[in-house]
């Protein structure tokens, strides 16, 4: 199968190899020039499980993709802020048969793809994959996770089984979603808790948890995602969520980790996803006239945080 | 005039001051030992408005107020949560006929006063008066500024009016206000945006100023505000304060200094006067019906980062 990978970052790069790995013909896409250029000099460089590896694999920035270039399977994986960038630079390489899947964290980009990719063609998921980029090429890759995805076309359910399995002969550990979208809204949960709220008070997961006013700010947080879903017909198990927000606090498991977003703004002084979690929140939240105040003011504050910082 | 301040922090050490300057008998209550002791030892050391000045008041810890001390008129001077064992200490003092006058930052501290001081004798205020503690003993006192205040009292104006004077006399510059509610929430209004905002941003207010997001934050709680005094029939003048308050930014007056909850949580790691300003509106919000989310969030969020900072 020809497979590209649009967006090459660490997850990216780690579908990348993986499917590279079992077989399949896989093309790097990313617009970060650095990057491209060290794989195309010395390939990816990944420490897969502790164990380097050196991976051959054709990478091109995504403003010079080339009309014939011509792939079965498009996998989105930019940062969801760099998605409609993405798929206006990749605009020749998606024709009438092209299937496109989603993997981006947080809401909504649906709402992007549909301006660029057939409704039958759309395929969206999350992915509980884990990656880290080291710098230019070169990857870490540890642990073991999972695929859950679903069809946004009306009969594509088996062409969505099939795309998992395709995606599990590579050990992606992928499965069919009747309820993709339960899914999505409950890892935004977590990134809508444990993101924001970390990246503002500057602490990790655990020390979070460990503040007087933790669990009411992620409960209220999490009802205001569910009332949002519940519009949309997504009846989420607010307790289940909200303990499984805080999951994240435990210490023994990863309550020492700082979430993507510290790591982003606070670390690398990069913008943030806040529009695609809580930010989506709030624009569907005023779209059906339903107050998401802490999301709202969430969102503020990160885009405060990232202007004193002077990130643009 | 015998005149004791309760709480002889910075702002109740300028008053002291001021007040034995013109003649008064001044007496100086306070809880911190170190502070109490440089006093009494070397007496109160200011530079006031760029003069050295030494002052011998005499001062005594608020746990050895003695029943026999005498006074006309205390000064409450606390920080917002030292002010009921303030009260509880200094027990004695009160008697019958003895003024208490309240310049604490905040809302709602008369709810306490009268656990302790018939409604007749308690005179509300606030002053745009500065002042900081540069060490035990020691304060800086620069600038001018003014006091507003106003009696609870019915029927009680007049005393307010002589109250005032008695003030202006040490050149405090007091004025009757027949409307000091409206004051008081006016004042909270920039307490409740620049104190809070600066200290979870980590930025001063010339600085918070700059952020995309700076103005809707600030609107939005200063219409808490105004929400919750109009159900005690204050009508704020939304756009008026809303002004007030983003004056705070101009960096060629005090933008470029950081409020005082910024210096007492993320300079010095002490507890805030937050439920006193935010939180207070939050209790106010749901005791009257009224929601209050921002103020509710911020409240949460600096009780975190106090938590976080592991400050008791």
């Amino acid at each position: 199968m020809k497979i590209a990978i649009a967006g090459a970052g660490a997850m990216g790069s780690r579908f990348g190899l993986m499917l590279h790995q079992s077989g399949n013909e896989v093309l790097l896409i990313d617009g970060w020039a650095e990057h491209v250029q060290q794989i195309k000099e010395h390939g990816l460089q990944a420490n897969f499980n502790g164990k380097e590896v050196e991976a051959k694999l054709p990478i091109v920035l995504q403003s010079e993709v080339e009309k014939e270039d011509q792939v079965d399977l498009i996998i989105l994986f930019t940062k969801a802020m760099q998605l409609e960038k993405m798929l206006q630079d990749i605009q020749s390489l998606i024709k009438k048969d092209t299937e496109v899947l989603c993997l981006l964290n947080g809401i909504g980009h649906e709402d992007i793809i549909e301006k660029f990719v057939p409704m039958e063609n759309i395929y969206i998921g999350n992915t509980m994959w884990t990656a880290g980029l080291e710098g230019p090429g070169q990857v870490k890759l540890f642990g073991s996770g999972s695929v859950e995805l679903q069809n946004l076309g009306d009969g594509k359910e088996a062409a969505a089984k099939k795309l998992a399995d395709k995606l599990s002969e590579s050990g992606l550990n992928a499965h069919f979603s009747d309820n993709i979208h339960y899914s999505i809204y409950r890892k935004a949960c977590v990134n809508g808790t444990m993101n924001g709220l970390c990246t503002i008070l500057d602490v990790n997961m655990a020390e979070l948890g460990k503040t007087s006013t933790a669990h009411k700010m992620v409960a209220t947080i999490v009802n205001e995602f569910a009332k949002v879903a519940a519009v949309e017909k997504i009846e989420l198990d607010v307790p289940e969520v909200i303990a499984h927000c805080e999951s994240c606090f435990d210490p023994e498991t990863i309550g020492l980790h700082y979430p993507s977003m510290y790591q982003d703004l606070i670390k690398n002084h990069r913008l943030t996803e806040i529009d695609y979690i809580n930010g989506a929140i709030s624009r569907k939240g005023k779209k059906y006239g339903v107050a998401t105040p802490y999301c709202d003011f969430l969102t503020e504050l990160v885009h405060a945080k990232e202007d004193s910082l002077n990130v643009k």
